[in-house]
């Protein structure tokens, strides 16, 4: 098939990639140049302008926010502007309900069909084909892109015919992550102020029943103390929770544990903390049970 | 091995039953009378009062909270009167930290060894012989336990050599499944609110990276909002909480999400919650997002 | 001083009024009309378009939120464009820290001053001529106002010459009142279910030392809880929450009570409170005390 | 009236002088001896044992805890064992609603009376005679002790038959205050960190609407960010914070700010504030919002 590609940070050019080994045509875009040379390597293309990756069926998106996304589907020369009617926008970034709503409505009116597929995985999974990819739209675009899922994925799951549906599934994955990591946050700093070590309690934990893989990623973290280098960075999940608490605002569905979450990442951000894993909200627990700095600040205030 | 065994519960009587298919020679004692006929059918002896059952190397206690276990352990034919130099007293029950403190001195004290060996997973585990077992304790009393801990689980975990450190992982592990309760109870809140059906959002989450069972079982009852009959009662779950909050407390350790948990129990109880699993704490989070009476009540105090 | 005056809200027209009184040339603009007719009566004129409004020295907004600020602000014959160079905006309505920001810049480059200054107050306080008055932005337009905030107010307390201070200082009163009614809703609700009059608690409360209204106020709507008329409506107070939470975004501070008032708010909209005064999410604790029309529906789900 | 009076830290002392100079024939006990001198050069006796000053119609405790009750209630010599029938117990210390009824029951069995007469009010106000007493039980066993009461205070209002309901109240006006504290601490991290000064805030807040004397005393603290000497010691408030909890537990009303205040002492105590005054707590709100080591400590970990 013949497609354009939008992105090619960590996650997109692992997927470009997978579509290029799967024989599509891809011709790549990437604001910052540079990042496209191994995928031309492998035979795909280069656009200078965004206009030049919208020459075919479908153009895939894969970007950091709303903002870049704004950036590229609504500039001059942009996916609104320049895909020809009937073809497919596929926005597989974590993006807010808003937003893929005010997209699903631009694309409409230009008579152009508008996907939302964001995915479940982490870089690791991405180059491996291994990504769960969410995805919501018209049932007939979702099928036309079936093939590219299959190049990137392990497995595609349907959601609804209203494309923002898949953003809130993927928004509602990651903030029963991060409940997980503060969860863990908080049975570690007891256990290990009870004088338990901490490596041997992740080590029970995720050979018995908490066997799912975030225990295992993020239990490692928190129990090293070390959130360098990030994997998925604390303002990425800090994104994602307030999406997730904004469509909660939307909805009118108040959810404590997202507003704990959503006060973790700003003292993380205060402490400096901008540059770490997320995973880093799961230490300030520990740091609640541990004389520090703060403490000594208050007594030498006499 | 010559053993007794207390407590014939949903848990207490598989586990029972699988160290008497082991070939043990195993004499049961519950203060209800009436819970012992299959074990008895079975080879299993019974005994009229408690210090029956204290004849042999062990005696295992699988009961339901401190209350109940300082009942027979410190009854006048208890266990700590009852139980001769070196024998062991396994307990497999969920209790405190502190209780558990008070039970090693004790046994201590009359010169016998004590095992904190409580239990990871539910009825069907146990009558499988799949439980986790988290044992601490004297490592050569634990030795000796090892082939009744093989009869009844699949795995046993040493954590160390005081006996509490094996309570306290235990209700850490209530702990964070009560996390994943409340943080799927927020996530079906907003995803049914709007109007994404919650059968197939539970599905998506557990065929892709939420896979441990956890997920799957209170995502079905949540998604249900069926919380009859109870797997594991809601008092049960408070129980634990309360517990692993005051061994939060005795160190020193601010826990907000158990906070929150707590809180959650005390409104599942006022309103009449006593007799439901304990997932129905994973019920309120739609609660407070849907209209109900209490506003209704409201408008109508015109 | 000759001056306009726009918005004639509740707050509103209660201080244009005392403009008048003072012997001010005032002129008045609703967008809304028909809320004049005692303030020409009294000698005030009527603009029929904002630009009539900017012919003085001085404009003074009292408008609900910031959207309505900036349509009289930014319309083509709006403040920004029609007030001559050195005039004034004095800006009294609650807004964001954000937007007082937007304001401040667009004033400054079209030659104005702008004058945060928002009240401390209720309807009869503004009516009494006894608000408290606070005011940020250059020192010698407040100097110029002066006359104008003694007409309306009992004080003026200046607090910076960045004008945004004065309308953050003001989001913080809204919170720590905010916080007197979780708190007192509490508080009612346990000492009301274990059988304390409620009336007689507020009164003993009110009498001893939490003295100020504000204990007085909420505290007797709780007790009674009866919330209809609205004295300050939920939807406003819960815009106030939102804008003091966005303030702390941007600087980074959490704040967790700010965080549960805010969850506090989506379940009473959720649950159809819009209509009712905001001290109304002082009675959602003893909800969560009280059996509801929630649990039954959750028990009759067998 | 012959009177005994139990308890001579700041509080006790203070009422216990005011009980001799209005007259009174007052002998005091305190277990710490040394206490005493000020009060005998008044005219007050000295009891050597507990039951020496149980000769009178009325016996006054002042002590720290439900432990410090119990030790002089239930002694051997103590209150029960020794006060004559138809005597009466005042017990103005802040005790658990348990205790409470634990104590109405033993004194009625021994044929005494039991009024619960706890305190507002800080040591200053317990010198000048301007407490709150808040007194609960035998209305006629209350009249008898209105000329004490009058002595030692302001203003005397009763609550109830119920003694114990006494304490609830009590208890319920230092959570009351202790939101007060955590609320100030938000506002005062938020306004501060955006650089509004402490002191020129919460004059503002002082003398405008918050006028009650808790802001000032708590949001001088705050501002100063010193806690020491403490006026109130942390330890205590946290004492009352968890009895305010314990009774909300035993009527099942869940409280979320209690449960933060808990939290927020708790962390208090691991990182070593122990002699600082409750309002301590309020200080953490902006160790949150700062840079501190523990950032630090994080980025270290490289």
């Amino acid at each position: 098939m013949r497609i354009g590609f939008i992105g090619l940070g960590h996650m997109g050019s692992a997927m470009a990639t997978n579509l290029v080994k799967a024989g599509h045509d891809v011709t790549v875009f990437n604001r910052t140049p540079g990042r496209s040379q191994a995928l031309l390597a492998l035979g795909a293309h280069e656009a200078t302008q965004i206009a030049d990756a919208c020459q075919g069926e479908v153009v895939v998106t894969m970007l950091s926010d709303d903002a870049a996304v704004a950036d590229v589907a609504f500039a001059n020369d942009g996916l609104v502007a320049s895909l020809s009617r009937r073809a497919i926008h596929v926005s597989m970034s974590s993006i807010s309900v808003e937003f893929s709503k005010r997209l699903a409505q631009a694309h409409a009116q230009a008579g152009q069909a508008y996907v939302a597929a964001p995915v479940l995985g982490r870089p690791d999974m991405a180059a491996a084909a291994k990504l769960f990819i969410v995805a919501a739209g018209d049932p007939m675009a979702i099928d036309t892109c079936r093939p590219l899922f299959d190049a990137m994925g392990q497995k595609t799951l349907p959601i609804g015919k209203e494309a923002w549906t898949a953003n809130l599934v993927k928004l509602s994955c990651n903030f029963l992550q991060g409940a997980i990591i503060e969860a863990l946050g908080e049975a570690i700093a007891l256990i290990s102020k009870a004088g338990i070590d901490r490596h041997a309690y992740v080590d029970l934990l995720t050979s018995t029943v908490f066997t799912a893989p975030a225990y295992k990623i993020f239990g490692g973290l928190i129990a090293d103390d070390k959130f360098e280098p990030a994997l998925f960075a604390a303002p990425l999940g800090y994104k994602d929770i307030r999406l997730w608490l904004a469509a909660g605002e939307g909805q009118r569905v108040p959810m404590p544990i997202a507003s704990l979450l959503h006060d973790r990442f700003l003292r993380l951000f205060a402490q400096g903390g901008d540059q770490l894993d997320w995973a880093a909200i799961g230490g300030l627990a520990a740091h609640d049970a541990e004389a520090v700095q703060g403490a000594a600040k208050m007594s030498s205030s006499l």
